[in-house]
């Protein structure tokens, strides 16, 4: 298999680097640690379709990233695009709302099981963090439990000291406990008694540069127990799962309902929207929150959201993606035991993470990762991975193809290393 | 006149309060202190165009509020759509960024003379905060000097213990000085040596509920001399006065240079973007921060925003916003007079503030507002207005028209409660 270069990408880089801190900033640059080995990797998109992109220098990926997640109907999604076009002749940032925005909240309120309202906005970490503020309004309480890698956004209270900007007292109210264990969260209510005002989670755990776990049997069940009984607010993280587990919520998904749930990403098939929906008992919180920010009516990403929700209802979407995602995990896995290697699968297919066991420096799977992408499949070596509903069984057979041959690859060069 | 009644507003309204915190939430939304009286304003946009919009009951309005700034060359502009549209059909939302990124850097770094380089995001409010994060990184610093007054989004760190959510760690850390006052700033370095990490501050002091006030001969001078002497980061909240007042900037335009300048509503035109802009001695510090966010390298509104600046340039956006500004404001205080009142108008003419000082209550000029609002002259009370380029001479003269027979209202209303 013919594998990719990347010159034009490299020179637009170099460009970008006199006028933009990092070149790329973010999750998304180079700089960052998705992208290793960096050789690896295109790093300026030309154009998009589907389960596809092109990259600047005329090669093609499948995109097992969906641009970390809002891509989530394929790109270019014509009944999305359509929406999102007609809703701009009219009007996208106005004055006032559009009747869309009700819409778009009646929509939410009858998919989302825990959904009473819903209130919307730009970043993930716009809601999320209001969230915490609602749960610190309603409580009248400071601390707030977390989990150990729990992902929540770029606001102070979800960073660290010791990262860049970041000071003690940004964090001094924030709890972090080991995912899984009720017992822990338990003994935190105890500690502070009548001082935690939510908790926020996953609804399960996918951090970045580790396996990913599914919640135990009873660990949501015995959560939501405790912040019922302390009248803590349970807040639920679905800007990552939210859309590809299940329709009605991720915590209907694991069998719990939460007080206040986050989304994003996949919530518009990319366009720029999040939304916090919740129970009734925190909408006077919610309100009562200062909150609002230029863009956060603006009606284009609304109706396109709204088309992506009808579609993924008629697609079945979050089965479909878990169904698709099934088969080629289990492709993967078998293309790895194939050549000797073993890959282990972790978190919900649809969104799944992976990582080659056998050797324990974590190199041998950013080698593989590295020959996937240079063969046009896009997978990233330490952060889950996402699957959208334009993925064919064509693209699955061409994806697999393309591990075996990376395998293949990998054990060649191992092979030559120890000889 | 005619004036208007909002009855299919209402009524979505009504459907609204059912599944939206406070039906509409945030700046655009009734519940907030600029739509006075409430039962004066229309609460939803069916489309626009140009200096117009049109309501859900077909009436049209002239909008000086410029979905809050946002709307700098009128509603739907072609070149900024087409450009927009154009982008779309290539990629909005990518797994990586587009060559646009690079493009509109280099454009920004041309134009702002204060900016070496350019970092994108969504709100207004991610990038003072990520200029506030980058001084204390650059630093090493937590104290964070700014005006009282002052609006900068609504992170934690710049609202108040009291509002709903905000606690005393919050804002700990935050000096609160009056504006225009070099002295005080002088003072606040003399009482934390060493410890104040920046300066945020908008160009010239535009709160709400209050009259605006330009910056004083020799104000940014000292405090740029003393932001120098101190190893101090001065930040410039562009957000809101940003392209309206100069090309180059807001700090070139009051004649010295911010370290850091944040940019938001004009940049796109209506789209979705916001922008970080900086010297070179900076540049570290911001990429040391960890900041990302789901649609921040989005291709769609960095297109837009090109071509917005491109037609800023064109059309010399700035001086002709100013021009119109002044015009009108002249014919509004000149119509006040007329009729017996007097309008105080301060701040800048694009971005004017107004006020009847003809009672201290306040309520007169809500009244006149008022009578304005119902005749198709989009204002409010509390708060600065805009202009866009889009406003035409025959606007004017119509504006005009209204605000003389929302006087002579006014006149009759206040004779009649006198007799």
């Amino acid at each position: 298999m013919k594998t990719y270069d990347y010159p034009n990408s490299r020179a637009l880089f170099d460009r970008a680097a006199q006028v933009i801190p990092s070149g790329i900033y973010g999750h998304l640059g180079p700089a960052e640690g998705c992208f290793i080995p960096v050789s690896a990797y295109p790093f300026y998109i030309d154009h998009a379709q589907g389960a596809y992109f092109w990259d600047v220098d005329g090669n093609r990926f499948i995109d097992y990233m969906c641009a970390y997640g809002p891509i989530v109907l394929g790109y270019n999604h014509p009944a999305v695009d359509r929406a999102a076009r007609e809703q701009l002749e009219k009007v996208n940032c106005g004055v006032l709302p559009g009747e869309i925005m009700v819409k778009l909240a009646e929509k939410l309120v009858s998919m989302i099981h825990s959904a009473d309202w819903a209130f919307f906005a730009k970043n993930g970490g716009d809601v999320t963090n209001l969230a915490m503020l609602a749960a610190r309004a309603h409580t009248r309480r400071k601390k707030i439990i977390k989990f150990a890698g729990g992902y929540h956004g770029v606001a102070q209270w979800m960073q660290f000291v010791g990262n860049a900007g970041i000071i003690d007292e940004d964090v001094s109210n924030i709890i972090t406990l080991p995912f899984n264990d009720a017992e822990a969260v338990s003994a935190a209510f105890k500690r502070y008694p009548g001082q935690i005002a939510g908790i926020i989670a996953t609804p399960y755990h996918h951090p970045a540069m580790a396996d990913n776990a599914l919640p135990l049997p009873g660990f949501w069940t015995e959560v939501r127990k405790l912040c019922t009984q302390e009248g803590a607010v349970l807040i639920v993280d679905d800007v990552r799962a939210g859309f590809r587990l299940d329709l009605h919520g991720s915590d209907h998904h694991y069998g719990f309902e939460a007080d206040l749930i986050c989304y994003c990403k996949a919530l518009g098939n990319g366009y720029n929207i999040s939304a916090l929906c919740g129970k009734n008992t925190l909408k006077e919180a919610v309100s009562s929150v200062f909150y609002t920010g230029s863009y956060w009516l603006s009606a284009m990403p609304m109706a396109a959201a709204l088309a992506t929700l009808e579609e993924l209802e008629k697609v079945d979407g979050a089965k479909l993606m878990t169904s698709l995602g099934k088969q080629l995990t289990q492709g993967l896995e078998e293309a790895a035991q194939e050549y000797g290697f073993h890959l282990l699968v972790t978190g919900e297919p649809a969104m799944w993470n992976m990582r080659l066991t056998d050797d324990d420096s974590g190199v041998l799977h950013q080698q593989w990762v590295s020959e996937c992408v240079r063969r046009g499949v896009f997978f990233t070596s330490h952060h889950n991975l996402f699957i959208n509903t334009a993925l064919t069984q064509e693209d699955i057979k061409y994806t697999l193809d393309v591990a075996r041959d990376a395998f293949c690859a990998l054990k060649a060069t191992r092979e030559r290393s120890k000889a």
